[in-house]
């Protein structure tokens, strides 16, 4: 929704394209060096800094969805995506009693119907995503006045019943990182072992006390080493390794146990 | 709904009492000492077996629906539940064109409406549970002609996406079993290492070639030894060991890396 006009429409005739009782919303997690980091918006009717997310079309199945929502957040089309949880409890779109319908009509310059398909209870299924901060653009909405990133470890309050999805998507990210291998897409092509652990100790909000993941991604062949070495000093030049694109491919969709 | 006059009034005033575009399906994995089993019901209409479901009440959690759901199939009133995946997909409430919704309102005796709230489409949110199959007593519902146990190596081919639900379930039990501790509601209060060796076993579905399990147990104080062995001949007389509670309470709560 970028001019008034589809704001106008999806407001009085979204209910025709998207599901009226279905929403998704996105913890799109950014690697740094310095840290794990999320991607907020904040919600203009609530003054407060949320998750994105939106409806899902009716053509359109939930991964998708996520897809849609990611990218246009972020302008990444192809972002590593998992769902980790629905989100269905009564009364979560307004666990606090702070958000007004009246004023998300006004925002929209729409007549405020009692009965618009905008104002139903919801379910709404928690999707994390993982990129690299830096080749995200992050783009508010609508509805938000700002989108930025923030450390996980120093989050505002969120509104609705956002505080629970970041806290249940860290966790079942950090469980999916013994599943599932990550990395490729956030990593340089080459990397060498100790940059590897580096980027499981920043996911995983860690030290780790040994190089067990790396270990083991070397044991399962989802890290091979290549003939080459990055040249730091006369006695310093560890070894470069990259990702087996097939065992990969293979690892994520079958699963693994890394610990 | 155990008679007609409920029937009745679930299809004509469902929507009074029920959210119409969520549902739950339960994948309930029952512990048996030769093999993993999942509870189905036969579908009356589609005349196929399925995984045990239902609507979402408006004013009940996600969690109570699954408990509430659960219950009413195996009699347990607090069966270990968690939630996997949402499935939402379009058209997933009849990937075979199989469901004719006129074959529903027949059975239940009920004039049938085009605009029912049973006939639009719905998400549903997939739990699983565990259970010991000799507590649980298998009772089908109205929809269904019969509730039994099957071997999850050996199952029919399911009706609506439920194949791919329990696909997803046991993948999702599976890797919960490192980050969360299970077994004490299905082992004898006491048991032996190779007790509980085997009960992992049967529920990853595969041989495990140490005892790394039952060791990170102990070492985590989720087992602990008692001053008492089992007497099984003169040279043989393993220890017994139990669950400490407040440990196990504690990781049930936060997950642990049992690898």
């Amino acid at each position: 929704m970028e001019t008034l006009a589809e704001v106008h429409h999806f407001f009085k005739k979204g209910h025709l394209d998207y599901r009226p009782c279905l929403t998704i919303d996105c913890a799109i997690f950014g690697y740094h060096d310095g840290g794990l980091q999320v991607l907020l918006i904040k919600n203009k009717i609530i003054t407060k800094w949320c998750l994105p997310g939106g409806f899902v079309r009716k053509d359109e199945s939930l991964d998708r969805a996520a897809t849609r929502i990611t990218a246009e957040r972020t302008g990444i089309a192809n972002l590593f995506l998992k769902q980790f949880k629905a989100f269905g409890d009564p009364g979560r779109n307004d666990p606090r009693g702070a958000f007004e319908p009246e004023k998300l009509f006004e925002l929209a310059q729409v007549k405020m119907e009692e009965d618009s398909w905008l104002t139903g209870e919801t379910v709404s299924v928690g999707f994390y995503a993982i990129t690299d901060i830096i080749s995200a653009i992050p783009k508010a909405d609508f509805l938000s006045s700002e989108c930025a990133w923030y450390p996980v470890d120093k989050l505002p309050p969120l509104g609705f019943d956002h505080d629970g999805m970041v806290r249940d998507a860290l966790f079942a990210m950090r469980m999916h990182l013994y599943h599932f291998p990550i990395g490729k897409n956030f990593l340089q092509q080459k990397f060498t072992l100790k940059e590897i652990k580096h980027f499981y100790e920043v996911m995983s909000g860690k030290q780790l006390n040994a190089s067990n993941f790396p270990n083991k991604l070397i044991s399962l062949g989802l890290i091979v080493k290549l003939d080459e070495k990055r040249k730091i000093g006369a006695h310093r030049s560890p070894a470069y390794y990259k990702f087996d694109e097939e065992s990969y491919e293979k690892a994520l969709k079958e699963g693994l146990v890394l610990a």
